[in-house]
């Protein structure tokens, strides 16, 4: 637990609605802020009954909503447990991380971990660069829920775009990011998946054990005029994401 | 290895090109028929010289083109090993595995392992089935090279593919077995990429250790109309296998 949820029903929960479905409704603002993480085990019925003052029917009814919506199981007898994630995140013609999320309900965080410039080297094919063109290289990291579920290695060619990695500091955001150099569209050229164990350093920056092992995606970005803008490399922790590929997602405009 | 190799020139050998163009060819198709396997190492230059009857330099010419071509790794004062397999598989509009691999030059055979009916329990979802009506499930493998690339568990609806296994035992393919009950084309909806460790039933029917993750694809195949025809998982070797994903294979005709 990141730290104490409120288990108590917020400000913005909205009036009307019968008392079991507000309180699921604050439950499940606390998962998906991260103040249950997944696998944990929840208040039992006893306890939670109490701080929200209902009974435990009320309570069951709550529970029951969020079982039914795939926020938490309950195993009879153990508990009530806040379900592990698993993100459906959409290849598609224009992937965006944490919009992806955002349409699945989820709130992504986006944080910059170090960033670099340096020789565009094994960028520079997918960039069509030369190799000693630079590129200022991104490190960072994807977190839902206060889990990290992905880390992200990602080159942008520096003549068209030094500086980026300010952008991204502040704004959290490639789309944002892009914008502020004219690029006001962007579309995924390719993504090549993958699946292998993470190395050591890998492991710890994605907060997994080495022996769970990572999907990884290969991706090129193009602008409108189909030049390459990013290439990059997310490990997602394969505990919490799967990608689905859907051709509808593929139309284009 | 999983029979000797015939260290010599095949009778369709192209008489025309040079000779260490010839050996190269007769040494790829060892490669590619699965006589030597991904990681094994090949008889150092002298005995395949001798075999071929030509000089050193000669043979070292069709190892170079071999290396240069992707088919072995020359690896000093160790020997010359054939490459492992990375497959490049696309995921795509009509994603079909034997034909998917034959357009990168590689021959897929696909074997039926087991079938059987029975309720469509889980299929049911996919297959847009009641739970309580039938599928014909096949569980097949596909081998490149000699090597267990994948194996698949697929559901097809029994009401109108009744007999769809005995099909695909004559013909290895879902497609040429669909054709069999009129339908001349069906398309991916969707899949679903996902990434664990095996089960040990599953590692060993890919051959792999348990140590060794697997990249998962759940799909749903429909046909013009929509209509699913089949529900399936493939468990494809995290070794061998690699997923493309390029919005151009997604066009509609």
């Amino acid at each position: 637990m990141l730290h104490d949820p409120a288990l108590t029903l917020a400000a913005d929960t909205e009036p009307s609605l019968p008392r079991w479905q507000q309180i699921a409704q604050a439950l499940r603002d606390d998962i998906v802020a991260g103040r249950f993480l997944p696998g944990e085990r929840m208040p039992n019925e006893l306890v939670l009954a109490e701080r929200f003052g209902v009974n435990r029917h009320t309570l069951r009814q709550a529970v029951k909503a969020l079982a039914d919506s795939g926020f938490v199981r309950v195993l009879h007898g153990r508990g009530t447990f806040v379900r592990e994630l698993v993100l459906d995140y959409a290849l598609q013609r224009r992937t965006r991380l944490t919009q992806n999320l955002a349409e699945s309900g989820e709130r992504a965080q986006r944080e910059l971990r170090h960033a670099e410039v340096v020789a565009a080297g094994t960028w520079a094919a997918p960039l069509r660069l030369q190799a000693r063109e630079k590129v200022e290289v991104l490190h960072t990291r994807a977190i839902v829920r206060g889990r990290v579920i992905g880390v992200s290695v990602s080159a942008f060619p520096w003549r068209r775009f030094e500086g980026v990695a300010a952008a991204f500091a502040q704004t959290g955001s490639v789309t944002a990011s892009l914008r502020r150099y004219g690029v006001s569209d962007y579309t995924r050229a390719r993504s090549v998946v993958s699946c292998r164990m993470p190395t050591a350093d890998e492991a710890d920056a994605l907060a997994r054990p080495t022996s769970a092992p990572v999907l990884v995606v290969d991706y090129v970005n193009v602008d409108a005029q189909g030049v390459p803008v990013e290439a990059g490399t997310t490990l997602f922790a394969s505990d919490a994401v799967q990608l689905s590929v859907s051709p509808e997602d593929f139309h284009a405009d």
